[in-house]
């Protein structure tokens, strides 16, 4: 059933798991679609389509149960599960992310961090040791690895696609910056910072003409 | 004009940017909607449609200058200005925001970093000192600042913002996983990384339950 759920609720389903995980280190209990709404600063209406697509979760005249909908979001998220993580470039984005606590908090565990950068071989990040890339194929074989990030230059990309593809591999997080071509079969999310940067200047831009 | 785009036709824009700039790379003078379209994975008509919005660039039975739409969209997207940026939390993000050096490219500027932790005082990333929180209302007042990049943690943010509001500064580039309380003149993009992740495992979930 889940198969047909548009992107767009998608891309919200973690802001609800957020908003909820303040909720409940707030100690509140239970609260009404009118409240989040207001809270999130999205219609209730929204908010209930939105869960609806998951089956609801709230009650006529109660709302929803705080607890319960935070986990119930977390199942849909796959946060019961544990993700393996391996970071390929260990330059300071790669860091960033492998020192990224919180994620571990939620399930995803970096377990290996490559570069093909000999100085780097034999460091570790935390308590994950640096690897060289060709010690990728072997580490794959013998670690259950559900996520490759990758924070490699983006002329190395599309190489490092082929290789993780060919290894099993069937999530990518991609920083790298270029569009990768990956069979049907490999899901990709991609942060694309510089696009995200000029989102921003567009919007800087337009205030200022707006402004005159 | 500009003001009714809809933040699709915005999200769209950097990436017809970055293919344009790959054509140019390649040698490519022009281009018809139609490989655009090939190229991109996105309808012709879709690319006529958005470009319209801003007047239009192609001619018929020509095609797209790759050139000239790419300043142009380089213009609409505030390219052809330069922008400055300081970095708030010198930690592994703020010290790989700090050294893509491709924003650089584009006119993207960071022009100073600030942390609270007195062990960096006096550091440098790059040509850039990294300097306490408690210099920053005097560097906003004697530096244009064009937009702050948070990369604090969370608990920080809002406080932070309340500063550089207080300063005039009118766009903030947010990494630090919390929604921000912005006056109506200020201009917040978003990267909410453990979003994206979340969004990924979604995505690896639902594929293993497709498979069974």
């Amino acid at each position: 059933m889940n198969k047909d759920i548009s992107s767009a609720v998608i891309r919200r389903m973690p802001r609800y798991y957020r908003y909820l995980g303040d909720l409940l280190d707030d100690g509140i209990e239970r609260i009404s679609s009118n409240e989040l709404s207001r809270l999130m600063d999205v219609t209730a209406s929204q908010i209930r389509q939105d869960l609806n697509n998951f089956g609801g979760f709230g009650q006529q005249g109660y709302g929803y149960n705080v607890q319960y909908l935070y986990e119930e979001i977390g199942k849909i998220l796959g946060l019961d599960q544990t993700h393996n993580i391996i970071i390929i470039g260990a330059g300071n984005l790669g860091h960033a992310l492998s020192n990224y606590v919180r994620f571990e908090k939620r399930g995803f565990l970096t377990i290996g961090i490559f570069d093909v950068n000999p100085a780097l071989a034999g460091g570790h990040i935390r308590n994950v040791q640096i690897r060289m890339m060709d010690e990728l194929p072997e580490f794959v074989k013998t670690h259950k690895v559900d996520i490759a990030a990758f924070t490699m230059p983006k002329e190395k990309a599309e190489e490092c696609a082929d290789l993780v593809v060919s290894l099993g591999i069937k999530a990518i997080w991609n920083f790298a910056n270029v569009e990768l071509d990956l069979p049907q079969d490999v899901t990709v999310e991609n942060v694309h910072l510089s696009d995200s940067l000029m989102q921003l200047s567009y919007r800087i831009v337009q205030n200022r003409r707006n402004d005159r």
